[in-house]
């Protein structure tokens, strides 16, 4: 959510007020809003998973429609208050929460004119994204910073290593296509790129699988690889924690001896003594 | 076990002597105590195991019933034994480790009213919890302490992730179930999200597997992001770790003002500045 | 690519120009032949791919021969060109990326006198490969050095790892054979050592499964140990990778005696003691 | 092998020098023997293995049987020089590389009287226990001592870890068996926990797959908590890694400024250039 979404400096108080409960998650209002707001999303997402069952949808299908009506009604009224809250609602409207904010509503209008358009309320789980903003909540802050942080470090190291992967699925792809052939059902490269992605993930669904010997030596050798691959990432991510760790505690420097790597609750330098 | 629980200063000594044995896992007779326990717990278990397959249920049946009620009687005669060794044996009863100690024997009692009840028996696994108060003996201290040192301070961030993944699987489920639809067994949403879990966490049973091309892409992407994602719960507990291994060490004591958790390589108290 | 093949001093230019665009990554110009040509590849590998689909091939088989000639005759131009670009064309022609380069057309030919041949056109997927040229660009550079550094470092305990791994597979495997028997699909000790692979490696396709009560007590340790087991090589390389972290940044040789592979707090040459 | 194992001072020279080869790993012709050992025993294990596929066996039995013999013969050589270059060749005869010696030329002679025994040939596996000798030669020394610190220091944390295990997969798998049930493929608990264990191993084959929409909840919980569990090995063997490769390393100080932390190839001190 960008920061510049204000009511403006001239904006009544009401507005501000009305704002401060919709948009901000750090005053206790806001934050209560938004806590209601994503026990609403998350009720409406299940009401949608439950109406997805025949069993569930023939035994309660006009309980379930009216439900859904009532949840449309409320992000209807959420989505109005969020516009008239803002300055600029046309800029926010066209922003990512806006938008997906208007896909959560839209599809229950739309099936008025269109039948069946309601399946499209499964993207009301995109508004689960919002779970993001409430983890922004004060205790959580300093945890999701150091993912952040590991996670966009190791950025570059993972886009290499995914690169690797590709080439090496393509390659183990076709070669496997070569060596198992239709008949064992592997009937075509982009199937079997889709195998050696399931072996070397280790997922191992079994709907396809090596028949024979030449194939099932060369499977072996995807696993074992895989099992080896599987070790890059974690160690990426865990040495860009590590550094990421150190790097967010307090790194103050004792003023008498120098030394550094003070916790973050020490008032004393662990070395001298000396008030830091 | 909470240490609140004993027999008092004023309880006779065939008490104090009796709650030493059950109760306590320091003194010599206390262990022993606790290592029979734990065997006799595993022992029965494995009977229940074992009368649940059918073959062997059919071929030893009276003999298994007959040992059920040995370990029955063992245990009901340790209940009351722990019962009549504390000064409040009803705040014991109403504890965890009291409940799961009645459970253990209840269901053999209720089946002679209640044809079936010894199914319940299986409950009588939940007094291998046990085995950590057995654990918590002197060898195994320091290394339980570093994993739940360990596994506290990541509590937060598994939560975080925790949190991303639950939104994530929401998504790809109810993102799978438009595109497979049911005629390729993702039959409803919840069943969808089962099968994101399933693929997510690599188990891959292949009971629901994608059959559409999009699908198959789609699938591939979602292992592809699990196999990254598996990196990042491995990446925190490592480094917790090594963090609390670092800071296990040393336990002494500030001799001023008496805080405790200074670090390995300090030599003056973080707090007051005294030296160690 | 060796750095030995350059077109020699005595060169006209146009032949200097033509190999600093088709061998050079670093000028702009060589650089923009080498993402053109990966979009070239990655396009030729995907009508390759998508040829191999029974439904297009049958629909637009054609369209997709015309396409392949194409491409054919683009890589011919581009095989040709790097010939003359060089001094000593028949060194590159049969070093890795030659042979590679000459793989990827020669099929197409070939299919004119022996139908079929142009299967072999799934080679061109080698050429792949040459993304790790291009990863070698400014900004990847760093990244990819320390991903190097940690594995080849890695490299000797990955190999006692794999040796221990392989004899663990072809005990596990024959015990195996030997447990289940050939009624339960268990046919060969071959069989069963893939299949102990795959389960080894969590990949668990689910084509083979013990079916015995002994075979799945054997089957349960060879997953309890191949949970423990991958966590082996992972440790390896995350401590490789923090390791080759802290070691990658100075390259700096030294002024005196030009050795190099100093750490990135090193004040003096660690060979000769020269201040560096 | 035990150290204590030698043809004692007063033997005849030829002993002596046997004994080195067949013994020893360090001299030139020992090592020689153990890998021209190693190779016979890998091919005598591939014979093994490939005898057992029917269509192998079929085509090709008697030559199989010639070879085996050959094999036998070799190793039964081999068996008595070892005890000849001994002093006191009962006590290797009993120790585990004897007893596995011994354990991989038996079957063949026992099949002379009992047909079938020679499927025992597949204990000739074992010898490939051998491999770690091998290893034992200078190169992967150092690697292999890392490995075996960091495994020996994570044995308790592992072991305790492991408990935790066992209960949970107890619990959860009696669980599941009241869950399931036996309509559905969980027909007994230990049928139940060998579920659990392929599940939290993420290994999941498939052969049983909960069915009940409780069950793939449950089932769920057990996957993500599998996830989760997986972390905290690979945790512990790292942590352990790092803290043994710190301790292996050269920790030789400068005699000049006490600094610490030299790579094991330096001649010099990196920080003041003082001669190591």
């Amino acid at each position: 959510m960008p920061r510049v979404l204000h009511p403006g400096p001239e904006a009544p108080g009401w507005r501000r007020r009305l704002h401060e409960v919709v948009f901000e998650a750090d005053t206790p209002a806001g934050r209560r809003f938004d806590l209601l707001l994503l026990l609403l999303i998350l009720a409406s997402v299940g009401v949608v998973a439950a109406e997805s069952v025949p069993e569930l949808r023939a035994a309660h299908g006009p309980l379930f429609r009216k439900v859904e009506w009532l949840f449309t009604g409320l992000f209807t009224v959420e989505y109005v208050l969020r516009l008239v809250s803002l300055r600029r609602p046309a800029r926010w409207a066209r922003s990512l929460f806006g938008v997906v904010d208007l896909l959560a509503v839209l599809p229950t209008y739309l099936a008025l004119f269109l039948p069946g358009a309601q399946t499209l309320l499964v993207l009301r789980a995109l508004r689960l994204l919002r779970i993001f903003r409430v983890l922004k909540l004060a205790e959580f802050l300093a945890e999701a910073a150091v993912l952040r942080t590991a996670l966009v470090a190791s950025r570059r190291k993972i886009l290499v290593f995914l690169g690797a992967i590709l080439v090496l699925v393509l390659l183990l792809g076709s070669l496997m296509y070569l060596v198992e052939g239709e008949a064992n059902g592997f009937v075509s490269i982009p199937t079997s790129i889709y195998w050696a992605i399931v072996t070397l993930t280790t997922v191992g669904y079994g709907d396809l699988a090596p028949q024979t010997a030449v194939g099932r030596i060369l499977a072996s050798l995807i696993m074992l690889m895989g099992y080896g691959i599987l070790a890059v990432p974690t160690g990426i991510v865990t040495s860009e924690l590590m550094s990421a760790r150190s790097k967010i505690p307090t790194t103050q420097a004792c003023p008498d001896c120098g030394a550094e790597g003070h916790d973050a609750d020490a008032r004393h330098c662990k070395y001298c003594g000396q008030r830091l």
